[in-house]
This record gives structure tokens, C-alpha cells and sequence, in this order.
């Protein structure tokens, strides 16, 4: 990213930032932010700027509800089940909406993954390795489990044309650009973002078909075939490039993004509520 | 799986493996087969049984060459890019044909993931825990990153209407029916299959949309929603249900099956090839 670019981006999520720490005040600033007391912070604003509509939070999927929602695709589908109590628990939780019909549906999940503690290390000048003589840690490739959740609400949310996932990266294994750290004693390091030791988005690019990060996907994309159409669902990848902790409010801004995208696909399914009306029963 | 049907099943096997065993002899029988060797058996038997097909085996596909196919696909997908050598290497590799346009076809990819040593553990007589005093570990979650290079590859062949990717699992985890194992003092241990401590197979029936397990799911499924059409692309997922290793032949007959799906499947660019005309330009 050139550093104009970057500065474009940073003064954006400072404008998006600035109103939601205007409300929520301290915790939104906090660096520390979890993901899943942000999420509840959305909900509250999502409640405070749709007051017609009815939103609510959960921690967790039942494997049962997805293979239902399978189910209802195509009978052959969501058929296996070996532990009857599994669930899939996305650590920001879910999102969903009342919908005209009195269903829920989803507006939002969050998911946030921290990879690589060398910015850390460096800082209290602690090194690594065996002979605890290096500077940086080999990346693992942990990140790659992320795929699994990602792939079970894919598949809950088949019927819908909205993918409203986000993942939130942090830690040295996600830097976009170089980022130079200095150690206690004032040597300087610098981490090398395309470096193979260090990066790992290509590990999870596959979620997001290799199109933009830091970019709000939640919109299906359909692509026409020879002789089909495909649906893509695609999660939304947003990393601190700087391999820096998030930010709560730019989380929180991020999040506000995706589920008003999410609100506006399932506007026909939105209306009577957001009209006025009564609850309809036409789909 | 009751009794029967597993007896049926193992039959089936047996038929299947009959053919592989008579001609790759002793390896093929070994129960410590790598499945990166038995899928260099099953290019040899697909060059022996179609002759007029030229095949090949390699190891790894690139991240370049999966985002160049997303690319010709749709233009906005696959521009991400962050190591310039980052790759995709499933263990089996992946086997591909020649169409009669030149261009190289996937007919095969498969991997192999071994997950929980309970019974190789009780059979020694190993105790395990903090206390080294349980019989039986606590199951990881190791598994879930097979969701990466499947969705990898299922990019990669976005343009195709088959998916021959083909996971094996075997060990304490993927179980599918109850196992009891001797210690060497004589005492048994009952390895309860559906037990939440054990069984991870669960975390992998993403990739299948649910759909059974230890069934050939290579030809892509096409499903009609209200506005648009879905096609679904399934890993073919197999386990060895007692938590043991896979026996060389009993891979390589099931690679075979997929394999020769594939080849069903992109007949109308083979059809050249096999007719024994000349390499034709109509796609």
C-alpha cells in the first residue's frame, strides 16, 4: 500500500471511527477490544439507528440449524451429524434481524484472529528460537482454521444472497506494508511484510475468492457460466496492516458496514417493518 | 453403521481392491501406504486402462495459476497475492489429463489426514494426560485447516462441473462406529465413536455440505433457489470408521472411482482423444 493510500485509509476510518466513539466513549478506544464485546456494542447501535426493526446476538450456531437450513436447499444435503450437541461458535457471535415473516436472519458475523507476537517480542526485547538468539518467529498455520467456520455459515446462509462475515486480523502474520520495531536496547528491526517467514494471508485469501481485503464483501457476487451461474459468498478480510492490535471503534465501524449491507439485500424482507406496515406474509 | 452394512461395505472394498492388489502387489496391500505414493499408482493404472489419454502427476499448483483461473472466471476475483511463491501442496498431489484442446485437466486430488492415536496408544500400553493416567486424549482440532486447500482447489476449478477432491481420514477421531482395543495387561478399552471427546469428523462435513460420507460426491450438485441456481462443490470424504490406517489398495481403488468420474465428466473435451480422431478446436 503507498503511503498515500494508507493515509486515505487511515483519515476513512477515522471519520467511520468517530461517531462511535462518540457513544460508546472509552471501551470503543481500548486496543484491547474482544471482538465479541464489540459485536454487543453493534447491537446496541444497530438497535439505536433501525428502532422499527428487532435485532438480537447469539454466541453460537447449532450444527442441527445449519444442516435444517440444508435441508431446506436440497434434501440430499445436510444429512451427516456425529455429535449431536456440535455448534459452531464464531468468537464475535451472530447477528440477526426479525424479518417480516418473524424469522431471524443474519446481518452480521465477526470473527478475530491474532497471528505472531514479533512486534511484542521485539518491543521487550525478547528473542526466539532454540537458541533464543533470532529476532523472529517462523509463522505457523493456525489461521487456517478459520476456514472451517467460515465455510458451515456459508452454508446456513446458502439461501440468502448476503455473506455479511468479517475476520479481523492481527499480528505480524497480516502486515501489508514494512513495519520497522525498536527493541529496549534501541536496535532497530525491521519486519519485512512479504517475507515467507512471516506472512500468512495468502492462507486465508481462498475465503474471499482472491478479491480486495479490508474490503466489506457482504454482497454475493454472481458470475455467469457457459451453461450456470455462480454464487460466490465471500468473506470480508480486514487486517491491521501494520501488525498492530484493532482498534474497537474501527472494528465496530466495520461491523456497522457490513450489517447495514446486510440490512439493505434483505430489504424486501425488511419493508413492512421499516414502513410502517404490518407484518406481511408475501416472501 | 450396523453391522450389515459395514459388512456389505467391506466387500465392496474388497472387490474394489481385488484388481489394485493383482497388479501393484505387495505395496498396495502395505497399511503404511503414503497416499502420495498410492496416487502415483493410480496414474499408472490410468494410463494402463486409458491408453489414448496422457496423464500427469504433480505436486503442488501455485496461488499464481489459482488466481490466474479466478480471473478468467470473473476479473475482480483473484488479485490477491502476498508471496509470489505461495502455493497449494495436498499431499496426494493432483492428477490431471490432456483434453483435446491440450489444455491440463484436474481429474484428481487427495490428501490424507491422520488424527488421534488412542488405539496405538492403549495397544502399547500408554497412558496419557497430565497425571499420564487416561486412557484416552482429548481430541485437537488440527483437522479444520483441510478446509484451506479444498476451498483452494474448489476456486481453482470454479469453471468445472466436477470436484475430485478426495480426503482420507483415519485414526481415533474419524471414527464411525464403536472400537474396542486390548491393552498388553489384557484390560479393553471401549473407544465410544460419537463421543464429543473423541470424534472430530463433524468439523470437516463443511466441505460436504452434509452429504454422506465415504461416498464419490466428484460430480458437482446443481441446486434451483427461487431467483438463481447454485452449483455445490463437495470433498468426497472417506474414513476409516474402525480408527485404523488405510490400506494402499483401498485408497487407490477409491481414487480410482473418483478419478474415472472425472474423466466421465469432461468427456465432451476427451471425446477427440477417444474416438481416436484428431485433436479438434470446438470447446
Amino acid at each position: 500500500m503507498s503511503k498515500k493510500n494508507q493515509s486515505i485509509r487511515l483519515t476513512r476510518q477515522h471519520k467511520r471511527r468517530k461517531g462511535v466513539v462518540g457513544i460508546f466513549g472509552r471501551e470503543a478506544k481500548s486496543h484491547d477490544a474482544e471482538v465479541s464485546k464489540v459485536a454487543l456494542l453493534v447491537l446496541g447501535m444497530l438497535k439505536q439507528e433501525f428502532p422499527l426493526l428487532v435485532f438480537r446476538h447469539r454466541k453460537s450456531v447449532s450444527k442441527k440449524e445449519i444442516n435444517a437450513a440444508l435441508q431446506k436447499i436440497d434434501k440430499e444435503l445436510g444429512q451427516t451429524l456425529f455429535l449431536s450437541n456440535a455448534s459452531i461458535k464464531p468468537d464475535g457471535g451472530i447477528i440477526e434481524v426479525k424479518d417480516d415473516n418473524g424469522d431471524w436472519r443474519i446481518v452480521l458475523v465477526a470473527e478475530a484472529k491474532h497471528q505472531g507476537k514479533d512486534i511484542e517480542n521485539i518491543e521487550a526485547g525478547k528473542q526466539v528460537g532454540k537458541k533464543n538468539n533470532q529476532d523472529i518467529m517462523a509463522a505457523g498455520n493456525a489461521i487456517e482454521r478459520a476456514h472451517k467456520n467460515i465455510s458451515e455459515i456459508a452454508n446456513l446462509m446458502l439461501a440468502e444472497n448476503h455473506f455479511p462475515y468479517v475476520v479481523f486480523l492481527e499480528g505480524s502474520n497480516f502486515m501489508t506494508h514494512d513495519v520497522v520495531v525498536t527493541r529496549p536496547d534501541g536496535r532497530k528491526v525491521t519486519l519485512t511484510y512479504n517475507s515467507g517467514e512471516l506472512n500468512r494471508l495468502d492462507r486465508l485469501t481462498a475465503a474471499n475468492y482472491g478479491m480486495p481485503i479490508n474490503a466489506n464483501l457482504c454482497k454475493n457476487r454472481f458470475v455467469n457460466r457457459e451453461d450456470s451461474c455462480l454464487m460466490l459468498q465471500a468473506a470480508s478480510i480486514y487486517t491491521q496492516g501494520n501488525g498492530r492490535r484493532w482498534l474497537g471503534a474501527d472494528m465496530a465501524a466495520v461491523m456497522m458496514e457490513v450489517a447495514k449491507t446486510s440490512l439493505q439485500m434483505l430489504g424486501r424482507d425488511l419493508f413492512m417493518q421499516l414502513s410502517g406496515g404490518k407484518q406481511g406474509t408475501a416472501k
